[in-house]
């Protein structure tokens, strides 16, 4: 019989039990934080109908989204009617419409949950990923900007990871920004893409994309503010003389003025050249970096226009993504074991002794002792291997010899020292062994 | 500007934070019980290569799989090459051939996670949706089949379901009791298929269907033993008297000798009836049935076939799949709210005091005390009734007077009571009310 290719779909993993144990811990954390933090789970369907994703992403994302045929008679139309959900925001917006009646206002909600996208397959990148949202739908107050941000300081820090930068920033002063060096606001999307790769070619780079894309500007001005060591400053300034500007920059100090101090292992700054790529951000932006990380571990900001697409109201709103599968990352590279080894394996001598088996390990575990019982017997040894293999320390044998006499050999698998316990005393034997 | 339709897709929902809560709170159970029996987790992806999935579930069940369009310039095609799993266990398969190498075996995983079908929606019934499984890959053990029922046992005590029924049965002595009512091999699966609804249609129903679909059989000797208060007695005779029925009800017993007085909350008992849909099962299978609703809260069996499709060897596996969604809506009748809601609300009395009110809030939720923040300023009238929406019971006053004062107002939601409280003394007060 042929088999079939046993990989997961390209660009798609499967999770091994030490990989589930430590996505178990980094989501119980974040779960633990944020709702300490006062914010509410909740979670969409997998897939959405089609018009609901389409138009929200721009057409370059757009092209990235996994669509799902029509099914039945309608299969072979070749058309597709629902697609997997490309983000957590979009279906969010959707979501807080449809509630509307029912969730408190305002409603905060964090989300720990899967999304698609047809990207290239490679290293470290892939098809299926999960993202871990924290939103507030209905306020424009900036300590719904704010919030989050303190949270998810939080769980870096519970994750191991210190010394990371909140860069702040808001779409207003970067628009007014931009305008100061004399660039029209139809070259402002352009301009911003360049700018945005700012940390990766430098300001001389910039410059470069900037005249190579015929974007009108006062590229000597910009290109040293760029490259000079008090670039914050130097846009302050700028800012603080146009009306725009100064309220753009007074929109990021009041966030600003409201994370500071309240960082768990990091620190908060204007950036006055952070962008952020999606579209729809209309006021306060942020991303977390850290120097020992490439790309950002974290980011986010208010986008008041998205959920009125479905409410036919505006709605303002703000949100922070942390970025969990880069974290994960991280704790993978720690080497920490985050999973729950059995303590005790109970070894099964022959099929006569499953029974009696089966009964020591359920005792065992009544009593709160994780244990593993051998799906098998025969050869003790091939149970001692797979013991070693699973981390399990202790192994229980209980032969004729050991039933007869009412006794249970605990063999410590480290020392290979064993000895014999009388049944009654077994559970407490254990649990002493734990302490 | 016309908005979008924001119901989820036909046949899904959107899960509100009450809902989520309980989710969390009967997975968590499922994992901590599961870990204590030694099993691990893992997971694959949400789609899988249309051909790892076709040609497993029959041509029903297929037609009922989730296909997802080629991307890029293949769309136009029409085709689907990726498919939304159906159901947790053919993924399983293909996990495992493609992790042989590095699995402890027998491998024992559990597993919560959705899977989707495109069923007619109707009531209660949804085209995503959560399984729980719980397998063992590499063990044909009767201790295997067992074990995953007993830990069941615990989930189902621990949601506050008692008196269930576990019914065993055999996929051999099912077959021999078929053949010994005169039954032809070819008519096996039909007949299977009409004794599976004895208890909807009862003996005559069965004794109908077997005669509309021109089954040959000795109707009567049938019609009466199904209808007999001692049927199980009756098929046990039967299977007794035949090689093939003694090795099957053989296997049946050995589970039930292995599970007897382990359970918590139910009993176990041979049903020489149970069929269970699935094509794949080969050796013992189980069905979990609750006098109080109307279907099986659990089910499962041996399925020796099913890995070998990718491994290319036989590898034998046996599995048990918690019915959880139902689970999840007897929770939801049991009313119990199992949401962490906050036991303070900090109140934002203006702008002003907006640096203040965040202040108090991170240093409550350092202190481990779950604290919302209001998202917003001015009335409070409206912030106490936000706070009475959630079940919050504390809210917290600072105006000027108090911020001067060094005092902060604790006010009881439920009593109406308030006190003035050292700012010094907040976190030991607030702790002091939650004795």
């Amino acid at each position: 019989m042929a088999t079939i290719d046993s990989n997961p779909a390209s660009g798609t993993q499967d999770f091994l039990p030490e990989a589930m144990a430590r996505r178990h811990h980094a989501f119980a954390l974040v779960r633990d934080v944020y709702e300490r933090y006062g914010f509410q789970p909740m979670d969409t369907p997998a897939f959405e109908r089609l018009d609901v994703l389409l138009g929200k992403y721009g057409d370059e994302s757009e092209k990235l989204i996994f669509k799902i045929l029509k099914r039945g008679e309608q299969e072979e139309t070749g058309q597709a009617d629902l697609a997997l959900r490309y983000d957590l925001t979009v279906p969010l917006a959707r979501f807080a419409a449809a509630n509307s009646g029912t969730l408190p206002m305002p409603f905060k909600r964090y989300v720990i949950a899967p999304v698609w996208r047809a990207e290239r397959p490679q290293k470290g990148r892939f098809r299926e990923f999960f993202q871990c949202d924290i939103d507030t739908i209905g306020s424009d107050s900036p300590l719904a900007d704010a919030e989050p941000v303190i949270a998810a300081s939080e769980v870096y820090a519970g994750l191991g990871l210190e010394d990371f930068t909140v860069h702040v920033n808001s779409r207003q002063a970067l628009r007014a920004l931009v305008e100061s060096y004399g660039i029209p606001e139809e070259f402002e999307e352009t301009a911003l893409v360049a700018i945005d790769k700012l940390d990766r070619v430098g300001a001389d780079g910039v410059a470069r994309e900037l005249r190579d894309r015929e974007v009108p500007a006062e590229l000597d001005a910009l290109t040293q503010d760029l490259a000079a060591d008090d670039l914050e400053e130097r846009a302050r300034d700028r800012l603080a003389g146009t009306e725009r500007g100064a309220a753009g920059l007074a929109q990021a100090d009041a966030v600003l003025a409201l994370i500071d101090g309240h960082l768990v292992g990091g620190q908060a700054r204007f950036d006055p050249v952070l962008a952020r790529g999606l579209g729809y951000y209309t006021g306060p932006i942020f991303e977390v970096r850290h120097a020992g990380i490439g790309s950002s571990i974290g980011g986010g900001g208010r986008y008041d226009g998205l959920i009125g697409m479905f409410m036919g109201n505006d709605v303002p709103a703000t949100g922070f993504s942390i970025g969990i599968e880069r974290l994960l990352l991280l704790l993978e590279e720690q080497g920490r074991d985050h999973s729950s080894v059995p303590t005790v394996l109970v070894t099964v001598f022959d099929e006569d002794a499953r029974v009696d088996a089966i009964g020591l390990a359920v005792r065992l575990r009544r009593a709160g002792i994780d244990t593993d019982l051998y799906a098998g017997d025969g050869k003790l040894g091939k149970q001692f291997k797979y013991a070693d293999r699973r981390g399990i320390r202790y192994a229980l044998i209980r032969g004729s010899d050991e039933r007869e006499a009412g006794t249970v050999a605990v063999k410590d698998l480290d020392s290979g020292d064993q000895v014999d316990v009388a049944e009654a005393d077994l559970v407490e034997h254990v649990q002493r062994r734990l302490l």
